[in-house]
């Protein structure tokens, strides 16, 4: 089971269609309104409830919450071997994320991943973000967009991309400047934590690395920023 | 009267020096006493604390606060007049922000601002962020390097960086793509709320407006996101 609170997370979902699960309202307005006739078109159950009630189940609630019943592993889950070999066109950009385990910073990278257009985000099933809510709500949604591997070894996922053409690059100080890099057709980035950086195994097993000058006070951008960045760099090259 | 809490908003505080205020400390580790070595350094006041005390003052904190005394206006307080007065070099960047009151998104840009090296941040006494903590947090600190002038008037603020010799762009969905845009030496970008975008006003002012291509389901990209690619766009084309 799986809380959704955000409206526009709420929104999304439903635009997607494939919801298993129910409303609970307590409030009105515009946007709880736009929510109920998205839910009327696709059939999904609606209850009345008691803000107090809403508010024990979800404290972050703003008068509507959705319950996502049974699996709880996001719609948007997707299995990196059936990706590469579905994959067909010469054009892919795929984020690798080492131990980005903050759900804002994750939300924020799969809003930028969706609207940017990044084909595929892979996380480590361990040290990755894990609050659905809060990454729901920074991804304004996207969440239930962008695809997602959950991978049990990034090192392993790495080395099947560049089995599949795919270069790996990973975001790091000492690399080339990202402006300068000749990124390939199929271009696989790297992103670590901002604490830690690329684990050292995963860095040796990228075929460079590249970097956002920096030329500040504070020690780095922001991680979401930086894949923002690194993403956008992608995207002028390869319209699509 | 003003509370930092976060060590690295804390940190560059004391690296930055001129600080008017006293330290209020309850806890320990390798962060606390690295900010303890910056307020010796510096001979700035110590006090031990309890716990209870700081969580009373401050509930976010983590066993160490900063009390800022007297004027409450950021040390990095800036004069846009000033500012055109002094500035020599033929590059420069100025971001204007119309109506970003979310403090973490403040934050963020800030960070950016000072990581890209934009020259100043121009925001409105009204309609800006406030939450002068949690934007000291999500800056990294960035909040005590950046010049931020806050002006009345966002429009006659344009205006006089335009009489300056800057062209003054909005960013819009409806502008040109950035990546083809020619930005020049002295460039002014505007950014919107993500709710309202920018002013009416405000955009028929500007010189032009230019866009990130967006291609996803979701609406925009964040906007401090948009800042930090729009910023190092015109990095690229001016190392500086």
């Amino acid at each position: 089971m799986q809380l959704l609170t955000g409206f526009h997370a709420i929104e999304e979902a439903l635009k997607r269609g494939q919801v298993r699960g129910y409303l609970r309202v307590s409030g009105t307005g515009p946007r709880i309104k736009r929510i109920l006739e998205l839910a009327d078109k696709i059939g999904l159950r609606v209850e009345k409830a008691k803000s107090g009630d809403l508010d024990a189940a979800a404290p972050d609630n703003r008068g509507i919450v959705l319950t996502l019943e049974g699996d709880s592993r996001p719609a948007n889950d997707a299995d990196l071997d059936e990706f590469l070999e579905k994959l067909s066109k010469p054009e892919a950009l795929v984020l690798l994320l080492d131990h980005v385990t903050d759900p804002h910073n994750y939300g924020a990278i799969l809003r930028s991943a969706d609207v940017l257009g990044a084909d595929l985000v892979v996380v480590p099933e361990r040290r990755s973000a894990h609050d659905t809510d809060t990454v729901a709500r920074a991804s304004a949604g996207a969440v239930a967009w962008v695809p997602v591997a959950v991978v049990p070894n990034l090192v392993r996922a790495l080395t099947a991309l560049q089995e599949n053409g795919f270069w790996g690059y990973a975001a790091d100080m000492a690399g080339i400047e990202i402006g300068q890099a000749k990124l390939p057709e199929r271009t696989a980035i790297v992103l670590g934590s901002e604490g830690y950086g690329v684990s050292r195994l995963l860095k040796e097993t990228c075929d460079g690395s590249v970097s956002i000058p920096q030329r500040g006070n504070v020690e780095s951008l922001n991680v979401s920023v930086a894949a923002g960045i690194v993403m956008w760099e992608y995207r002028r090259r390869y319209a699509g």
